[in-house]
């Protein structure tokens, strides 16, 4: 990850599980989620991709791009790396240029607060919309990739796969971006 | 232009002088402008491109990609087709998935009204930065296309080469990604 | 209307109905759009104001707040104006401080373009949230004006209600205040 | 703050000195940061209110509103926190409708990163636009609070009493508001 070093002349510090767990304890916990999306020439959605994920509990789930900012890591650092991770080196995700989020989501281990709910932390997360232009392929973590046209990713079938409030994310999504039926 | 009918259905309508100058005694006039930019790959600005122009008095000013909105046509066409009438075929705009502009400049006639100054009419202009991909050659009425950094852009030497207020739509945009000094 | 003056030092044209027909055939239309809504002391949208009209052909609907940009006008004069006029003088609309809209929506005599429909005109509309704080009353040809819950005012009987796409309208903006269920 | 409870049901945890230097050396920590305006009938801005406060060196410098997201904090629960404590509690602040911020900024104790320098720690700053109606009046840690008009807060001079790159925050947030010159 060389790139790293070229924009802030750090390298991420990674934690140890007790670390994080202790730091998870005392502050909320910085995240970013891009849901990936083809466009037209035009720059209209006509394609949503969602990951489909093993959850711990053996379940499976659909869910957009979603990791922590470490420390000393840029924003956009951290959403490139988590693209990366997820979707594969050849995905050619083009990161915004503006970095004003379209939404920020506020996880708590209670789902009651916000709606969007983990059960590990409070977390929030800056959420973007990132056009793909390359092939992205499932990796590391991840089971599958399907894409499907914004109708069908907030269809009730396809937000019934989803947890933790992902279905309301993509429904923000593709509202900000005037493909919300 | 058959990508018009694609997304609409309808062409879009030319006017005669006669009849522009008498809808514009009527009607504010939409405009769509755009800021071409040249992003690396988190996404961040590292160029700016603008166009230099013979104005009809003779002088030479420098601005930003500008254009009207047809009737019967589409923002996003119509974003399109200026892009590619100033900056080329083979430009390779990147259209925004989201259609809200960053601003929305109001040009009067009166050029106390908001700064922004338009002799010929009240237009509004959806303003939009819109990265470039591709080799981007000043073509038609533009004589030059000059790509610079944000910093350079916006530095009172380059804005002085702007009229209109095209200046002050520079620094927005700059702002807008963040690449403001 | 003599804030109009404050503003732009012109006063707005206003146009005889066979000199709008002539230039709705030549030019898009510039509107804005107003969702009022009612927010708590943290800015969070608890209620959304819905109006209740007569529509030419006799039936009735509920709609956001919608109106043309006259020639000569500022877009900030225009959704105040349209503001007090369909919630009354006390109405104490909070007009936002950025100008850029949250959604911009297109309307085609052809329903089939995007969604969005009005059979006299191609009309581009500027689309607000506008908090209001003071008292709403429905005035001219408004019937009623209704406080609902955001889940009320994007539930399928409510969105029924609506025509030309502003049930759509309302979708998007409870998106983007994160209201959407 | 019984209002913290509220929206949340939790009430913020606070940390002793050990446990946030612990902390900021593991996580990037979150920040919310509001520059606060007055604004006219029409939303335009016309003041803007920068703080005065002596720093741990003994020198004085201008900024925005700045603070901490607590554990268990709501986003729009922290910004009314550190609004109120920074101009008192009848400043009626006007937090907005959508939490989408204006600029996400980034402070790392490496000044070169970004241009935002915090020499403490990684902090990454949600930053808002913020109408102030009531009488905002300088509280706690604030020595005063001046109003100047956009130009005035932009001009070198007042740009020379902002460190961390508060300078630069306030010219994004008058370039969102459409009030740099």
């Amino acid at each position: 990850m060389s790139e790293t070093a070229d924009i802030t002349g750090f390298r991420p510090a990674w934690l140890r599980d007790d670390e994080l767990d202790q730091a998870r304890a005392w502050l909320p916990v910085l995240y970013v989620e891009a849901v990936p999306v083809r466009v037209d020439q035009y720059g209209q959605v006509n394609q949503v991709g969602l990951l489909l994920r093993a959850r711990p509990d053996g379940s499976i789930s659909r869910a957009a791009v979603s990791g922590r900012v470490l420390h000393s890591e840029r924003i956009r650092q951290a959403l490139l790396r988590h693209l990366e991770k997820d979707l594969g080196p050849v995905a050619l995700p083009r990161l915004p240029a503006d970095l004003s989020p379209f939404t920020v989501v506020e996880y708590f281990p209670d789902p009651q607060v916000t709606g969007f709910h983990d059960p590990r932390q409070h977390a929030v997360a800056l959420a973007y919309v990132v056009p793909v232009d390359g092939d992205a392929s499932p990796s590391q973590d991840t089971l599958d990739l399907t894409w499907m046209t914004p109708a069908e990713a907030v269809s009730p079938g396809v937000a019934a796969e989803m947890t933790s409030g992902h279905d309301r994310l993509i429904r923000l999504a593709m509202a900000h971006v005037g493909a919300l039926p």
